[in-house]
């Protein structure tokens, strides 16, 4: 019996799971949620592509990694909405024993491989995580204008709050959030955001 | 204006639509067919977890970068069922007409940096490609597996085809083959798939 590859597997039957967490965030094409794996995905492509926008130099590949792992604690401790305040600090103590749980399912090395990507990610002070942060708040704000703003009026979302959430973008690519920005002008202009 | 940048964009909502390809086999915790985003995003994870099983040593990253992109040419060319042979030729066709237009809509250099990663995994000669489409075959079979053979049962697939289709795992991970073959062997001998 191959233990290790049996460990690796267990994780990777585990990840299935993200598949059924949805997030607040509608698809563009269909009228359902997104859900956190098809979303990691994207956010993986688009570092990809948007790596040289980063306002300093960083590891793709690290940005890479990160955005593949940054939801993965949500099989255990659900998805929470950006724009909800108070439930924040409670889902940070959830999400630590869902990653504890989850990486510990694999070898060590690389558990504690992930698990340290993992943290780096919710950390947002190395270059590469501030740019993983930036990815994953501006992927909400493209498909929620692209959908003339589904989410943001289902949930009663203002335009400061967008902008002051999503201002962190700035800390990560600066000229993605002038894009972004414009974008937010426009959807208010549209009425598609209230101001 | 910036038009890097919105060529990347154009591309990355585009993206979108591999959310609504679905493929034949169901994600384990619902009642639901997987689509091809949330299925590439498996491979990525699966890719940093198993390359150390890799027969010949391969760069991982250049790996994710394949299974992120491989099935991008959906967005147009739709899904082909495996098991379903003479469907092959029409669809190669379909989606290299794909991977022009999509890949086309992207800044020069990263549309042809992208369709040539997936020239290379369609080739699979490369040990990089080869063990990419290992993980792209394997992954259906954990999950037909553990979902008590589902799609073989609603397609009718027998062990034989199973076997011949899948063997190409063993051209790019001996081990990863062999660790599948074991679960084939019991699936027939649970009556989930057919001898």
């Amino acid at each position: 019996m191959d233990e290790r590859l049996a460990r690796q597997i267990a994780f990777i039957l585990q990840l299935d799971q993200l598949k059924g967490v949805l997030r607040r965030t509608r698809v563009l094409h269909e009228p359902r949620r997104e859900n956190s794996a098809e979303h990691s995905w994207q956010l993986a492509v688009m570092a990809l592509l948007l790596a040289e926008h980063a306002d300093e130099p960083v590891d793709t590949e690290r940005v890479v990694r990160m955005v593949l792992l940054h939801d993965v604690v949500e099989i255990d401790a659900g998805d929470t909405f950006v724009y909800a305040e108070g439930e924040r600090e409670r889902q940070k103590a959830r999400e630590q024993e869902a990653a504890d749980r989850l990486f510990g399912l694999l070898p060590d090395d690389q558990g504690d491989l992930f698990h340290g990507l993992w943290v780096e990610f919710e950390a947002g002070e190395t270059a590469e995580a501030r740019f993983a942060r930036a990815l994953d708040r501006a992927m909400p704000v493209l498909l929620n204008y692209h959908g003339r703003g589904h989410a943001w009026r289902q949930h009663g979302v203002r335009a400061a709050q967008v902008r002051a959430v999503n201002s962190v973008i700035g800390r990560g690519s600066a000229r993605l959030w002038a894009y972004l920005q414009e974008l937010l002008d426009d959807a208010v202009a549209r009425g598609w955001l209230a101001e």
